[in-house]
C-alpha cells in the first residue's frame, strides 16, 4: 500500500478501503505523509465524495488516532454536541438540567473560532473556574457530583486536528462527510457511547438550508448506526441568533437566569427538545412529552439551579456570581441601535450578527486571539416583532469604543424590517 | 485576491481567470503559496479540469514564471519536442540534418527520468561534448554554425518544475492539460515561436492510446494558436522501441549510422515526417513530400553527417568517435535473449524494455541516480517479423552482471510471439 495509490483512486472516483482510510490517517498522524499529499487527498475526498463506508472508516481512524476515553465506570453517559451558533447557551443550561436529573454527565466543550462561540470560553467567564481538568480529576468530579464540564483535554483525535488546520487552508470546510466525520470522531474519541447532535441550521450556522442541515445529521446519523454509537440529530433554526445575550459573559448571564426559571421561549424549546432525547437515549424515559415536562419540573423546582451552582463551586468558580449576576463585569462602553422605522422585524441576520459581536472582541479570528468576556449583544427584538421607529433592536457591548464605531455599517445590514409580518420560523425544525 | 477563494473556484467547477492564474503561479514560485495550497489547487484541476483558456493561461503564466529566452536574433528558430519515448534518438538526427539544410537549430534538451531517455544524457556519451553552455555561448554557437544543442539551462519556467515536482508526489502526473501546459511552457520559455512536437503513444509513452494521444496532441495545438506559437503535432507509434537501439552511447552510434545513411526504416519515417514540417513552418518549402526529398538529400549528400560532426567539434567533443563508432566504449556484459519458439512477433513492449534498460543502469529511477552510459539493448527484430527458436529478439548490455540476470523474468513478459502474423503499426499515426 503506499499513498500514491490511495490518492489515484480516490481522484478518480474509487472508493477506498478501510485499510487504506487507517494507512492515511496513521501515516498523516506521525507526519510519514505529507501536508501536501494529505491536502491532494483531502481535495479528491470533497469533490468526489465519500460512502457511508468510507465516512465512518474515516471517522473511527480519526477517532482512533489518538487517546480515545473510557468513560465506561461512569453509568450510561450521553454526549450533547452543537454544531455551532450564535448566542448558543444551551450547553450551560441543559447539562445542570440533565445531571440533576440523575443522568451523569462527563462533557468536553471547544473554544469558539470565528463568530461561533465556544462552551469552554463561556464558562471562563465565571470567575475561578477551572475548564483545564486532567482526565482522573474529570471522571472523579463526575463520580461525586454527577456532572463535569471542561475544555478538550489530552491527545484526542490528533488526526482530526490537523486534518481540520489543513482544511481550512486549502478551502475544504464546507463539505459534508468531512464536517461529519470531524465531529463524529471527536465524539467517539471523547468517549461518548450516545450522543445528541444540535445541526443547526441558517445564517449563523455552518449549514445554510434545510437540505444541507439534513444531509449533514443524516450522515452523521449513519456514521452512528455504523459505529454503534446510538445518535439522534436535531435541527435547530440559526437564522436569528438563540435567545436573548451573545457574548461570552451574557450568555453566562442568560444560562443562569435560565436555569433560575426564567428562560427566553426560542432557548426553551431547543433546551426541552434535546434533553427529552438525551433522556430517552440515557434509557430514563421513552416518551418525549413526559421527558420536557420532567425537565420542565427540574428547572422550576430549582433543582437544575442548585446543581450549576455545585457544579461551578466543585470546578473552583466563584458562585457568589451564580447567585448575583449583578456581580460580573460589565463591558465599558454600550451602543443602542434603533429600529428607525416602523414594521415588523423581517431579518436578524445571526451571521453578522455573529460577526460583529466577533468584531467587538468576543470570538476570535485567529486561534491565538484573546477574548474580551465582557463583549457581545443583547437583542431586544426578534423576527416577527413589531417595532415602533425608536425601538431599541439590539445594544451592542464592548471595552474598546473604536470598535463600536467600526462595526456600524456591518451592522445595520443584519437588520431587516418590512410592512408585512413573516411567519416565525420555528426554533426546531426536524429531528433525524 | 486570495488564494482559498481561487482553490474554492476550481473546487466547484468553476473557471478561473487569467489574473487568478498569474496570481497562484507568481505566489507559488516565490513560496508565498503552500504546497499544500498548490497541492489542492492542482488535484481540482485534475479532477475537474480546465478549459483552452484556462490552460492556455496557465502555460503563459508558468513559461514567464522565470527567464525566457529572446532567439529572434537568430532567425526563424523551430523547434523541436517529444513527449518521449524508449529508444528515441530522433533528435540526434535531425537537427544536424534541419541545421545542413540552412535553418537554424537552437534546442534545449531535457534528462531521461524513468523509462524514457533524455537528448542530453545522450550527448554526454559523446567525449568532451558540452551540454551545459550559457545562454550567450549556445546563441554565439547557432550564430556561428548554424546549430547547439544543449542542456536546459538558466531560469527557465521554474514554476513548471515546481509544479511537475509537486504533480509527482501527489498523483498528479498523468492529465492531458496539465501535461500540455507543462511541455509548452518549457517550449514558449526556451524561446520558441514554432515548434513541431512529436506526441508519442504506445506503451513505451505517456500517453498509451491514440484517443489520448489526440487529445493532448489537440490541446497543445490550441495552446500554440492561443499563445501565438505556431504548432504542429505528429503522433507517432511507441508501442515498440523506434530504431535499433535503446541506451545513451547504443542511440549515439545509431544516430551517427543514421546520418551516414544507414537509417532504420521506423526512425527514417518520423525524421521524415518531423523534418518535412519543421521545414514548412520555418518557411523554407510548404510541399510535405518535397520537404522529405530535401532530407532524403541532405543525408545521402553527407551534408547532414558534416554538420553533426561540425555541432560535436564545436561543442568540445571529440569526433574521432563520429568518425569511428568502434571506439565508443562498450559494456561489459550482454546477454541474448532468444526467440524460443518460432512465429510473428506480436509485441515487443516498448514500456517493459524501456524499464529494463532502466534497470540495467540506462536510465534513473531517481533524479539523483548515476546513468551508465553503455548499458542497454540492440533490438533484434520488430513487431511482425518471422522468428526460429534459436533466433535472438534482444541483446541486453549493461556493466553490471548482477543486473543483468535481475532483469530476466520481465524481460520475458514484453516479449509476446504468436502463429499469426499482425499488421504492423506505422510509425506516423496522425497529424495534428
Amino acid at each position: 500500500m503506499n499513498i500514491l495509490e490511495i490518492i489515484a483512486k480516490k481522484r478518480d472516483n474509487e472508493k477506498i478501503t478501510k485499510e487504506e482510510i487507517e494507512y492515511f490517517i496513521k501515516g498523516y498522524t506521525n507526519d510519514e505523509i505529507s501536508d501536501y499529499q494529505a491536502a491532494a487527498l483531502i481535495m479528491a475526498m470533497y469533490i468526489n465524495g465519500m460512502d457511508e463506508e468510507e465516512i465512518t472508516n474515516l471517522t473511527l481512524a480519526m477517532a482512533y488516532s489518538g487517546e480515545v476515553l473510557d468513560l465506561s465506570s461512569l453509568g450510561s453517559v450521553v454526549d450533547k454536541h452543537s454544531t455551532g451558533g450564535v448566542g448558543d447557551k444551551v450547553t450551560l443550561i441543559l447539562m445542570p438540567i440533565i445531571a440533576a436529573l440523575g443522568i451523569p454527565v462527563a462533557k468536553m466543550s471547544g473554544r469558539g473560532l470565528g463568530f461561533t462561540g465556544g462552551t469552554a470560553d463561556k464558562l471562563e467567564a465565571i470567575p475561578g473556574y477551572r475548564t483545564g481538568l486532567s482526565v482522573n480529576e474529570f471522571k472523579e468530579n463526575v463520580k461525586k457530583i454527577g456532572i463535569s464540564l471542561i475544555t478538550q483535554t489530552g491527545n484526542l483525535a490528533p488526526a482530526d486536528k490537523k486534518i481540520y488546520a489543513l482544511r481550512d487552508t486549502i478551502s475544504c470546510i464546507e463539505n459534508i462527510p468531512l464536517i461529519a466525520s470531524s465531529i463524529m470522531s471527536k465524539k467517539i474519541a471523547s468517549g461518548a457511547n450516545k450522543v445528541v447532535l444540535d445541526v443547526t441550521c441558517g445564517s449563523g450556522a455552518f449549514m445554510k438550508n434545510k437540505n444541507e442541515a439534513i444531509k449533514l445529521a443524516k450522515t452523521m446519523k449513519k456514521i452512528g448506526d455504523l459505529s454503534k454509537k446510538e445518535t439522534v440529530c436535531i435541527i435547530t433554526n440559526m437564522d436569528e441568533p438563540l435567545g436573548e445575550y451573545v457574548g461570552n459573559t451574557l450568555e453566562v448571564i442568560e444560562a443562569i437566569n435560565a436555569l433560575k426559571d426564567n428562560m427566553k421561549d426560542d432557548v426553551r424549546q431547543v433546551v426541552l427538545e434535546l434533553g427529552a432525547y438525551m433522556i430517552k437515549l440515557a434509557g430514563k424515559g421513552d416518551n418525549i412529552q413526559e421527558n420536557k415536562g420532567m425537565i420542565q419540573e427540574c428547572i422550576k423546582s430549582g433543582k437544575a439551579y442548585e446543581k450549576l451552582k455545585q457544579l461551578v463551586k466543585n470546578q473552583g468558580g466563584d458562585i457568589r456570581y451564580i447567585e448575583n449576576v449583578e456581580l460580573f463585569e460589565k463591558a465599558k462602553f454600550e451602543k443602542q441601535i434603533l429600529a428607525g422605522k416602523q414594521g415588523y422585524i423581517e431579518k436578524l441576520d445571526a451571521g453578522e450578527i455573529g460577526k460583529v459581536v466577533c468584531m467587538l472582541g468576543a470570538g476570535r479570528i485567529k486561534k491565538e486571539d484573546k477574548i474580551d468576556m465582557e463583549a457581545g449583544a443583547l437583542i431586544h427584538k426578534k423576527v416577527g416583532d413589531y417595532v415602533e421607529n425608536t425601538d431599541k433592536i439590539l445594544t451592542l457591548y464592548a471595552n474598546n469604543e473604536e470598535k463600536l464605531k467600526q462595526v456600524e455599517m456591518q451592522i445595520a445590514k443584519a437588520i431587516v424590517i418590512s410592512d408585512k409580518r413573516n411567519e416565525k420560523i420555528p426554533s426546531i425544525m426536524e429531528i433525524i
